[in-house]
């Protein structure tokens, strides 16, 4: 189960630079739950080769978060800004009723949180 | 000039994913300032060799950037936390000698801004 979270977050994250047919197998092997042997019916080609093409797919993946990084440093991000949002809570209590300082905290926190589930994609709107 | 300036970013993001000697020309042209003619002296091989490697390293660099368009989310990204450091500027006036309120303010700041720098390349403590 873990396993099977982590290929599907850096699929997420690096899905675009395998081939259609990695992506195609890995979306329905771990997305659409299908088992090696329907994917194996679907395309007319062996299990082994199914399978060989959804290891290689994963050992790519895993190759580019080891040298690029981007699922650990997306959690630690995620990890800090969740802490901001903590800490803008407590802020927001301390000053009281002042309406500036409210809006300004109101901002801030807009510019923090829709990064959070867009960073895995498609976060151009800037 | 800011061809020189884009290639160094998108090297610094997705470096790693290159050869070692893509790696090698992209630095010592871009970074190091060396020219073709020294590179191909260097390493005893054609002008041209030098060449095609360099346009071969940088259209892979721009291939995986518009794939994951990292460059673009680090330029977002920044411009979002740049704008949350002045909100905190703003804040910390408003706020007046509040000391815990200052205190808040003091660890978000760092919480924002470490990432600036770190998010290009080894951002990994957290």
């Amino acid at each position: 189960m873990e396993k099977v979270l982590r290929v599907a977050r850096l699929f997420d994250l690096y899905g675009d630079l395998l081939t259609e047919r990695q992506q195609e197998f890995i979306r329905l092997y771990y997305e659409e739950d299908f088992s090696l042997g329907e994917i194996a019916a679907a395309f007319n080609i062996s299990r082994q080769a199914v399978y060989d093409t959804l290891r290689r797919g994963e050992a790519l993946l895993e190759e580019w978060e080891e040298k690029l990084g981007l699922l650990q440093r997306n959690q630690c991000w995620s990890r800090a800004m969740n802490r901001v949002l903590k800490l803008l809570d407590r802020l927001q209590v301390r000053v009281g009723g002042d309406e500036e300082s409210l809006s300004l905290i109101e901002e801030i926190r807009g510019l923090v949180n829709p990064f959070q589930d867009s960073w895995g994609k498609g976060g151009e709107q800037c």
